[in-house]
């Protein structure tokens, strides 16, 4: 075996390609996405995630869990890539030290798939025109955490490949069955197993925790700033609303996502 | 009334002072601190906030809210300070586009406002050494949507007066009672009004929907990687957990606060 080189010139391609990346029409159309975080790595092996690439810093001194990292990397037969530190320091994200990074295929789940996990009875979660990565992300840990059968993501503002997305779900998006859909699609699909959907609004008159969630539903939160659009409002079977005691008349979608399905869990667990 | 003049010079010393009250030492030393955003500003009127100035882009087109904030601070006597677009865009913060920045004072609430505002019985969040200034925000706009009587800060990592607590909050905490505390000082406190110290915890047996938060409680929260420290779960009265169903052992402590705050909020509206 030869000696390993690392690349150490940031004109390199494949460095150019992985800084690429970080740009979502350049995600889009090569279909492949960045990795960052021993946690996320490990979540992503875990699940069984197609990462094609491996990069790391040559020389560096690596923890038991990197080591163990890069040890899976090697037994999954991906390509190992050792940059400089100067070179690393320029594919990884702001001012994490890390030293490891991977590039995996992008893939979202199909609906035959969501059809598969469902439980008795189905609980979904659809989050529509989220623009911001970091409540994408936090959604998506919330939707693991709560233990949903699978989330709808419609019209996405931005991509859970996104590296924000993934750092804010700290990996936990890999082994979730997430579906992306526009509206009518979603509509059709959810008609069909006669799953309930339920809008939270503001405007709602009835608070979720009066409402029955122990059948099929899927909860259903819109955008940061308009919430959902009409067409999920008007065709929602139930509106709710979160009570708001203060000065604000809204709370974080993460937050009041989490609030909805947590308070799924609750009444099906007390049935 | 003469021509109104702009500070056109980034050097200055007004301008170096509001860029340097961005520290927290400064801040700390100063007590004063930025407030930015329209929506915050008006909630800082609203709150009788002791606003002491008011910077403005000079020749900026105003919207009305905006119009209507510079009227406010002009009828409440507060200086106001014109600055060219390169200087407020100097002191204003990342991309946003604002016209607006006031400087105020800073102030915790006392314990004796605190019990004033007791409800009955009272309804305490405890947030102990929150680090992140985004974490901190959210979490007092969701006490302040739950209706807490108040917070008890314990040893925080993050000042209340940082600027992205402010965003973060979107300006909810100016209407609400924040006590700056020790440990100590809070066991004090909570044990002279007999509130029982409910410890948020991973480890607790107990679901949080399994315990009766009816009676005077204090919902006690911790830090974002090692939850709160063990001399509050101790002398807890009861510890309880958010039940987690998928790959991760946690939620973000925001996320967390609220389902318990919300968790309270039912059960006394239920009761």
């Amino acid at each position: 075996m030869g000696t390993i080189k690392a690349i150490t010139s940031l004109s390199n391609p494949t460095i150019k390609y992985v800084m690429a990346l970080r740009k979502r029409n350049v995600r889009d159309a090569e279909k492949k996405y960045i990795i960052e975080g021993n946690r996320e790595l490990q979540r992503a092996f875990d699940a069984h995630i197609k990462i094609e690439t491996f990069f790391y810093v040559l020389g560096g001194s690596f923890s038991e869990e990197e080591k163990k990292l890069l040890e899976q990397a090697q037994n999954n037969g991906i390509s190992l890539i050792a940059c400089s530190l100067e070179v690393f320091q320029k594919i990884s994200y702001g001012e994490r030290f890390e030293k490891l990074l991977a590039i995996a295929s992008m893939q979202y789940s199909s609906w035959s798939l969501l059809e598969k996990k469902f439980s008795n009875p189905p609980f979904l979660l659809i989050a529509e025109q989220i623009e911001k990565p970091g409540n994408l992300g936090a959604i998506l840990r919330s939707t693991d955490a709560a233990g949903v059968d699978g989330i709808i993501l419609c019209d996405p503002l931005t991509d859970i490949f996104n590296p924000n997305v993934v750092r804010a779900s700290i990996g936990t998006f890999f082994s979730q069955t997430i579906v992306l859909s526009h509206a009518e699609e979603a509509f059709h699909f959810l008609s069909k197993h006669q799953i309930k959907i339920i809008a939270t609004t503001p405007d709602a008159e009835k608070d979720y925790t009066d409402s029955d969630l122990t059948g099929s539903v899927a909860i259903a939160v819109g955008a940061e700033h308009q919430g959902l659009s009409s067409q999920w409002i008007e065709r929602a079977d139930e509106k709710i609303r979160i009570p708001m005691q203060g000065v604000t008349d809204s709370l974080n979608v993460a937050i009041a996502s989490t609030l909805v399905l947590y308070e799924v869990c609750r009444q099906r667990k007390n049935r």
